[in-house]
Formats: C-alpha cells, sequence, structure tokens
C-alpha cells in the first residue's frame, strides 16, 4: 500500500491491541493512591481552577466581540481536556454529577458551533480566510483535536453521543475545508494534535474520511513550499516568534521536511511527540511500513541522542524542546510533563506496530520518572518543566497560564490501565508490573489476570491466570531491559527462555490456578552517560528497577553538589514505608567538600579537605513533597 | 572631617600617587606588543568603526528632531572614549593627524554645546524637565562624565584646553541643576561614571566645586525615598526594565542604600565597579575613612563569594551583573570587560588609599585574564561578556551595539603604564613586573629604574636603580599573593625580609648601578572554589603566577568535558615562543573518557572507559585567537 492512501475495505484487525483500563483494577503501593488521588482531588482541583477563572461563566456566554470575559487562547482546550480526564474516571465509576456538569459544557459548546460545523469559543468568523488564519500559531486544529479526544472518551465512557456529534460536525468541516482540492486550505495546524485525534475519531465511529484526513495532515506536513513561510505575511507585530525574541524555524513545529524523511527529533517537543503519535497509528492503520520506518529512524536519533534519563526531552524552555545532540543540561532542562505524556503515548502506540521491549522501556522509564514527578504526591500541584537539578527555585505550582500539564498528566493516570497488558486474537502481553486484577476477553471466554507484586520496589511478580475454561493463548512478559538476570517459573517450573525482543513468552493451555513467577534481578545501578553529553561528564546517575533517583537538600543538607560518590561505594537499598508513600531509598558513604577549613576564602591553593559523609537517594517522582530545597540527579564521581 | 564635607584648604599630598603613564616605556613580551597594537591597530579601528556607524557624519549635524542620523543613545560616549584613547596614546607620542580629527570633533561638540553650558548631542530641550528626563536610563550624566575624562586626558596630553572648557561649563552647569539646594533636581545618575569623571576634572582644574558635586552624587545616592522611584512615573512603556522582562530592582545601579551602609556588591557589574571609584577617590581626596571602610567591606565581599577566577565579575546577562553569593556559573557567565575595566580602576584606587598587595594581586589578576582576554591578539577584536567555559559558540566580535568594551579596553592598555609604579615623596612602589623604562621624579631629582624579568613567564625579576645622584627613598617591592616563597636581594646581598601587607621595603641610599633582584618562586598551582561555588565542585582551575589557564579544543581535541585530571598529576610548564606570541604553555597527562567503547549507546550502566591523554592548557588571556572551538577553564579533577 502506498503512502497516504486508506484501503476502502479494512478488515484486519491489528496484532496487538491494549486492554481497556476500565478492565484494570489497581491494588499496589505505587499507582493505586495515585489514581485514587487523581479521581478524588486532582479532577475537582482542575475543576475548580476552571471555575476560579471564569472558564465555566464564559463558556455559557455564547461569546461576542466586546462582552466581558473574552475567552482566550486555549480555552477550549483547557475545558475538553479536563472531559478528558473526567471520562476516563466515569468509564471506571460513573458519576451523576461530574456528568451533569460536562453535559452542561457540552451543551453550550453546542451552542456555539455554527451550522456549517465551525467551532471555536473565541471568534464567530464567516470567511475561510478570518476562521483559519494563523494557523501556525493560532492552535486552532489543535483545539480541535482535544475536542474530538475528550468526544471520543466521554462517549466510551458513558455512550453519551452529544458531543461524539458535535465533534464528527466539525471534523466534516475541517475535511471539507483542508485537502489538495480546489478552494481548500493545503496546509495544516502549527501544534499537531488533531492528527491523533482524527484517528481516535475514526475508531470510534468508522468513519474512514478522518483518517483519510489525519493522513492528508501527516503527508502534507513538511512538504515544499513551507504553508507557514507562505502563510508567514498573515502574522502581525505580535508574532508569536518575535515576542519570544526566537528565530522563526520549520524544524519548530516539525514542517521542515515531509516526515517520512525527518530522521532527527527536532523543535518543540510535545509537538514532535503528537506527530508522532499519529505517524504510529497512521502505520498500524495503514499497514505503511515507511511511516513506521520514519518512527523508528526517530526513536533511534532520540535514545541516542536527545533522551534525559528520567524519560523526558526538551532542552531548553526557548523552544520548549530540542537544541542539539548531547545537550542535555540538567538545570536548564525543560522536560516539559507533556512532552513525557507525549512520550508515553508514542512508545505506546509503537509497541503496538512492533512488539520490542525497548518502546516498553522508554514507556516504563518516562512514565515512573518524569511524568510521575509532574504532580505532587497530594495531587494537587504541578510541574511544567522537569528539571534534573536545582539549586532551590523550583517547586511545582497548582496552575499554570497554559494549562495543558496538569490535565494531560491526569488523563495519562486517570487512564493507566490501558498501559498495562494487550492482547490479540490468541495472546495476552503484559507490559507493566504492578499489584492489580486484570480481566480481559480473549476469543470469547473472560480471563482473569491477578498480579501480586511489590513493584517498582521488587523484582518478584506472581500472576495467577484465571481463565473461565482452560483456554490456549500465549502469555507474553516482559523481561525490562534494565534486568540483566530473570528467572521465568510456571506452576512452580523454571522455564529456561530467552527473551525475544524484550518478552518471554509462555505458549500453554491455561487452567485456572495457573500460576506464572518472574524474578527480576533489581540491584542499584550507576548510570553514565555518553561522554559527548557534557552536563553529566564525571557524574552517575543512581537507578534501580525502573526508578530513577535523586538527592534533595532535605535528607542531604544544602550543597549538594559538593558530595561526590566513589565508583566502588555500596550503595543500600531500603523499603521506607513511611516515606512518601512509602518509597525505596538508596544509602551510601559518600564525601562531602568540607567547608570548615575554608574560613573566607573563595578560592584556594591549599585547601581541599573532605569528610566522610552517608548519602540518601529517594525516587526523582517524589522529589519537591517535603521541605523545599535542592534537587541533584546527577551526583558526582570520586 | 564629616562624610561629604570639602576642607576649603587641602594642602596635603597624598601619601602615594601613579607614576604617569607616559613615564614607562615597555620593553616585555606580554604587554609591549599589545600597547603597539593598541596604538596601531586598535584606535584605528575604533574610529573606523565611528565613520562606518555615521558616527563622525552625525556629530557635524547639530543634529535637530526630524534629520536623518539622529545621534542615539551612547553617541556622545562613543567618541569620548575614543578621544581618551587617543589621549593616552598621544601622551606618549603626538600625531598631528590624530589631534586634526580629534579638534574637528571638539569643534562640533563645542558648537552643540548650549549657552548656558547643557551638552547633548541627541536632543537640545530648554526646560530642566525634558533636559533631565529619566535620569535612570538615559545615560546623560554617564556621557558627560566620559565627557570629562576625555577632556582631562586629551588637555593632560596636549595641553589643548577647548575640550577641558567644554566639560568645565557642562560641569559648571550640572552644578547650578543637581543638589539638594531650592530648585535643583535631587537625583544623580542611573549609571555612574560622572562621579568619578568629576573628581579627575577637579584634579586637573583645581576646582572644588567639581569634589563637592562628586561627593554630592554619591552621598545622596540610595537616600530614602529612593530617587528612581520618584522618577518612575515618567517611564513609558519603553521602560528599560519591562523590556529585559526583569523587575526594577534599586541594588540594579546600587541606589538600594545609602553607599555607606552597602556591604554586598550587587546589581549591574559596571556600574558598581565605577561607583567604588569614586568612592575610593573620595576617601582619599577628603580623608574620608567612612567611605573606606565601605569600599573594604565590599571588597571583601566580593572576593569572598562573587569574584571570578580570571578576576571578572557578573554571573548573568540580565541585569549584567551580580546574582546571588558564590553563583559563579561558568558557561552563563557574563564577566564583561567593561566590569574588569572597573575593576583595575577601582583596586589601584585603593591601593593608593592604603597600600595593600591583595589590592594589587585582583588588579593583576583582572588585567592579565580578563581585561587581556577581552580583546584578541591581533588588536582587532573583542569580548563582551568573557565565558569562563563554552562548547563553542562564544567568539569576540569587531563591534558592539553599545561600544563599551572597545574602547575600555584601548583606553586601559594605552595608560597601563600608569598602573606599574607609585611614588610618595621619599618612595617609590613597584606594583607590576613587567621588562621596561621608567623614569621618575623624585625629590627634584630623576630616577630611572630599568626592569629586567620575563614577568609573567618567569618570577625573576632585576631591577637596575639609577638616580642622577646618590638618593635615600624607600622601594617597595611587591611580593604577589600567588607567591609562597620570594627572595629579595640587593646588589647580591639577600636580604631577609618578611612581606607587609604583600610589599618588601628595602629603605637605603640608592646609588647609579644599585641592583635590586627579586625572585618569585612560580609554580604551577591547582586553584580550588569554595565548596558552595556548585559550578566547580569536583574542579580545578590551573595557575601559574598570576596567569590563569584554560583549555582550548583546538590542543585537545573536541568535548573537553571528558578530559579529567588527576589531583597529583604532574604539570609542566614550557615556554613556546611560537604560540600566541609567546607563552607558557601547561602540560599534563590526564585521562579521557572513551567515546570508542559507547556505540549509539546514550546511558549505559556498564560502560566507564577512559583512556590516557595529554592535556594542554594556554593562558586564558589568549584563547579564542586560533581555530574557534570549546574552551574551558575548570578541569574535572579525577
Amino acid at each position: 500500500m502506498t503512502a497516504g492512501t486508506v484501503s476502502s475495505s479494512r478488515s484486519q484487525r491489528p496484532p496487538l491491541w491494549p486492554v481497556p483500563h476500565a478492565a484494570i483494577t489497581f491494588r499496589d503501593g505505587f499507582w493505586a493512591p495515585r489514581l485514587k488521588l487523581n479521581r478524588e482531588r486532582t479532577l475537582p482541583a482542575i475543576q475548580e481552577q476552571l471555575e476560579r477563572l471564569g472558564r465555566f461563566d464564559a463558556v455559557n456566554l455564547e461569546w461576542r466581540p466586546g462582552q466581558q470575559l473574552e475567552p482566550e487562547f486555549l480555552w477550549t482546550t483547557d475545558f475538553t481536556e479536563w472531559i478528558e480526564v473526567a471520562s476516563f474516571h466515569l468509564a471506571v465509576q460513573r458519576d451523576p454529577a461530574i456528568e451533569a456538569l460536562v453535559d452542561k459544557v457540552v451543551h453550550y459548546i453546542g451552542l456555539s458551533q455554527q451550522p456549517d460545523g465551525y467551532l471555536d469559543q473565541r471568534v464567530h468568523p464567516t470567511s475561510v480566510e478570518e476562521r483559519w488564519l494563523d494557523l501556525r500559531d493560532s492552535h486552532r486544529l489543535y483545539a480541535a483535536g482535544h475536542l474530538f479526544e475528550a468526544a471520543v472518551a466521554y462517549f466510551r465512557a458513558t455512550g453519551k453521543r452529544d458531543l461524539l456529534e458535535i465533534a464528527c460536525r466539525y471534523a466534516d468541516h475541517i475535511d471539507q475545508v483542508f485537502g489538495r482540492g480546489e478552494g481548500q486550505i493545503c496546509g495544516y495546524d502549527g501544534h499537531e494534535e488533531i492528527e491523533l485525534a482524527l484517528v481516535k475519531l475514526y475508531r470510534a465511529t468508522g468513519e474512514e474520511r478522518y483518517l483519510r484526513l489525519a493522513s492528508y495532515f501527516v503527508d502534507e506536513r513538511g512538504q515544499a513550499p513551507n504553508f507557514f513561510e507562505q502563510e508567514l505575511g498573515s502574522h502581525g507585530a505580535d508574532d508569536y516568534f518575535q515576542r519570544q525574541g526566537l528565530p522563526w524555524r520549520a524544524e519548530y513545529n516539525q514542517s521542515h521536511l515531509p516526515v517520512r524523511e525527518q530522521t532527527e527529533v527536532v523543535g518543540h517537543a510535545v509537538r514532535a511527540m503528537y506527530l508522532y503519535c499519529a505517524m504510529a497509528d497512521l502505520a498500524v492503520e495503514l499497514g505503511d511500513e515507511s511511516l513506521l520506518h520514519a518512527c523508528r529512524r526517530l526513536w533511534k536519533h532520540l535514545t541516542s541522542t536527545r533522551l534525559y534519563v528520567i524519560g523526558g526531552l526538551g532542552s531548553t524552555y526557548r523552544n520548549e524542546g530540542m537544541t542539539e545532540d548531547y545537550d542535555l543540561p540538567n538545570e536548564a532542562a525543560y522536560c516539559e510533563t507533556c512532552a513525557a505524556c507525549g512520550l508515553v503515548f508514542w512508545n505506546h502506540r509503537l509497541l503496538h506496530a512492533e512488539l520490542d521491549g525497548r518502546y516498553t522501556d522508554l514507556m516504563e522509564r518516562a512514565m515512573y520518572n518524569n511524568v510521575a514527578a509532574g504532580i505532587s504526591l497530594d495531587g494537587s500541584r504541578f510541574f511544567y518543566d522537569n528539571k534534573l537539578a536545582t539549586a532551590g527555585d523550583h517547586h511545582r505550582t497548582e496552575w499554570f497560564k497554559v494549562a495543558c500539564c496538569p490535565p494531560n498528566v491526569a488523563r495519562l493516570l486517570a487512564s493507566l490501565g490501558e498501559y498495562v497488558h494487550s492482547q490479540g486474537d490468541a495472546e495476552v502481553v503484559v507490559h507493566l508490573y504492578v499489584r492489580c486484577d486484570a480481566r480481559l476477553d480473549l476469543a470469547g471466554q473472560r480471563v482473569t489476570l491477578h498480579q501480586e507484586t511489590d513493584y517498582p520496589w521488587d523484582g518478584t511478580i506472581r500472576i495467577a491466570v484465571e481463565p473461565e475454561q482452560n483456554l490456549h493463548f500465549v502469555l507474553r512478559l516482559r523481561v525490562p531491559g534494565w534486568c540483566r538476570h530473570a528467572t521465568l517459573a510456571v506452576n512452580g517450573e523454571v522455564l529456561q527462555r530467552a527473551p525475544d525482543r524484550g518478552y518471554v513468552s509462555v505458549d500453554r493451555t491455561w487452567r485456572a490456578g495457573d500460576e506464572v513467577v518472574l524474578d527480576l534481578d533489581m540491584p542499584v545501578e550507576r548510570v553514565r552517560a555518553h561522554p559527548k553529553v557534557r552536563a553529566d561528564a564525571g557524574r552517575v546517575a543512581l537507578q534501580r528497577g525502573p526508578i530513577v533517583y535523586c538527592l534533595e537538600s532535605v535528607d542531604n543538607g544544602p550543597n549538594l553538589e559538593s558530595l561526590s560518590l566513589a565508583d566502588d561505594a555500596p550503595v543500600d537499598a531500603t523499603f521506607r514505608h513511611e516515606l512518601l508513600g512509602g518509597v525505596v531509598t538508596l544509602q551510601a558513604r559518600a564525601e562531602r567538600a568540607d567547608e570548615s577549613s575554608w574560613d573566607r576564602a573563595l578560592y584556594s591553593t591549599t585547601v581541599q579537605d573532605r569528610a566522610e559523609t552517608e548519602l540518601t537517594a529517594v525516587p526523582y517522582a517524589t522529589w519537591d513533597n517535603r521541605e523545599p530545597g535542592e534537587m541533584l540527579v546527577w551526583v558526582r564521581e570520586c
């Protein structure tokens, strides 16, 4: 099949698909409390912010120019992301109060939709030119994408169709306006999002025009001449890039090259991730190997040159994104929470395109570290950017002017169950290890999996397989890339299986009461960065299992940079149930430069006294939840 | 004497004063070529820039609103700094062509002076309010200060009085406008400079009103309520701080407290240095111990918490100045060339207020490192900011929009002789060691000193003392703070003398043919920074004598951060006459992280191969004079 065409009779199921999140019940100590807080605290907190900021008032206004509370840039998205978070929770447990509020908002969104389907809370222009002015920076199609995602989630959770119908009318309109035909706008959005959302809308409705439109947006991106450079004339003095003091470069929104020719992860990190998600989606839906090949190259580039050890990306606030290969500053890191969510979304799609544990490893790394750090342990405060070192002035806040990160991390957590297992026609794949119960439908049968484990703090995982009746299927279990030695046993019998692309398989007829035990060695590891990473030269990061550690001054006293760790110092791991919701901390003997001998000298050719000290490291995900202070991931080696 | 009052009959000569630069002839390998280039290349280069930018055309215009080539912010200063540089050279050797050009510019400057003395190339307002609008940011009195400095320098060099008279008329006018009297503006300039310039004007003319006016400006600064906060109403949307995205803070221009209450070096670095220069001047001229005391405290704060090892200051471009104690980032360092010049100016004044080798040490450190680095070895390109590490994107340029640094470093070099010796009624002090001849007038006699030395590459200094007739005086020789062992001999006889505040003294009757030999141990030193300096943790700077070293990729290959130096590795010093005009380079065995074993991995829990390598360091002052690339001062220790 050639790139960009859509088969008119798509009959093949994909080989693997995710088990829906509502089929999973978490019972673990890491995620379950976060999911509970997500519903009980974060969702209401987001709602309160929308109320506090007048969003609910504004949506009622059917706003016209000159009225008070003029809806701003991205207000629609604030609503629709909140609806999506709510929907993921409603899929698990319905809630009339929340639904009533969503229904009210949906009603007003519907009122603001034009007869031809166009929908914008801000302005109601009638001419095509005015409506789609400034595609580069206006986020109009981006907002449409989030509306589609919300519509699909709300429909799947409740069966209610109102928002889905609004979304489809809008998608139909966009499908008429955009394209390569005469009178159509041959362009695409400056912030990717609508592409992956159209695939979701297609999957929910079966309407292939949405898939074709997603394919058009992805294929058209980066074709010469550059659409945004053509469009530039419409930008005035208030131009986004001028305000930021940045030169406009097409790399910023990945429109510098046709997507299949892109080999480097460039520009705004969230935009890149959302584009790559759509590329992976289309690769699966269209069987388009050329898109998968492009994804593989981009993935390799990212992971070999531009990825932070916490599973994040974005080396500067200036473009909220990428700079140069190996440029991974720690204190200046951007690592936007949304980009890490996007990294999870992308790798989750890739592992369904081709099952490879490296994708799952990266997904897990991002989840347990950058994403989890994005939200406080009490579910009320958020990091927009996630630094890997700070002198003490970086802390979570309750909200942001551009409020993408709180609902993004909230929707990922609310739907986290979806990332644990996948299934095929006769197989079940376990990607993540977490104490949970999963109810799967396999070959028309209910199969229940009970995971018992203290993962991520312990590497032993017991999975009780409970088919309704004896059932033959392949159970695939991931052996994480960080694990150097794993043992697999079924009903007490050790099986010698080498992982194939990160997964070991057990192909058998399963009976109720069968138990699989996977033992993953989980020692403390010292991670070092490639010598070209200037920021990490002579430094080491501590990792155990999927958890990346950091030092905080609350445990180690001030001036974390004065600490250094010998490369042969033993590092002990201790589970501390009273700390940070229950975490494994690391302890080691280390050295500290001794300030006492310095008196008032700033420089010295003689003093270099060091004292022995104890170093304590906590999971990066849990930092900034106690007394505010310094934090450091990459510790100096001595 | 109380602060701020001026004795009406000042009869005392200060105990020490500088020997004028024109009395010194350099013959050394470090400064003499720089001084020659300064006259032959830098002075014409500055002149060419003024021509290229239409400055000479503009000065002729007697500009009125609406005309082309509207003189901009700081144009007057571009001229007057150029005149000052030219004057320092003319003091050594007259030059009719240069003088003709200066005289022409002076003529036009005179034409633009108003009958009442007011002088501004830009605007000719008549009301006091308009003339002195926006003292915080307009640089009007700053420009007046540079005019006064130029006028004094040109008068001293040539005896020509035209510019001096223009300056005096303007100073007289300012003296009428500013002060605490009725109808006067009780304010001062946002950029200090006029204060030190008025002291110079006083010294050149004997007019005590100028000294009193300088004293008023210094004393009034920082009195409550803050003048600039009172003035703020006059700032519009184009406000400097708004444009920079900085909050206005009175610390920025050292107006947060009365100067005698200031204990921390804060704000814009150049402004701070120029203020402190005036404080030191007034301390000497008025015998004002309270100002000297304030200077001592500020000096101690700077040198114990905020000074870069290269003798520079300023930790961020945002305020072109100071941040927090111990915040000395290397790649983000500002270390403006002008601030290092100002540090030299200030310490030169302090050592005349109280002879203490620590001031001279700092002056020397700034000169040989930050200041000397400010200009290329061919005299044509300049650093505005001087970083202590770069990945390769920091290089000198020919000019700057705000062109303070090129003439500032040029005027310091052109007058460098002034910093070598001081004299009192019966003493001669040698501050700097450099092969040179100095002609002094001491007690009515001509005394010649011939220094023979290869300093800063070698620590042996021979000084031939040649009085016209036998003469009794004290010869004081500085023993630098970096030197741990020094030997002094007179006519071959070793004298056991402990330095007193950094100087050893020989009190005797000097005869023609007497020779003093000072031997300063000059091993390679490893400098370490206080443990609170996060940027330098686990790092070492190499220094030998007054010279701070750095690594460049042109000598060491790419990725300087991958190099590390063992704390016991011998470091050899070699003079290389063919390199960078002839410098001592340092060589050591070091380790380099081995990239070859990394393949495409970005992170690894196993790889940490290191290879032995040779490290070569060159003087910081000479970096970026060969193939452009990386540079690093603080090398990692292993």
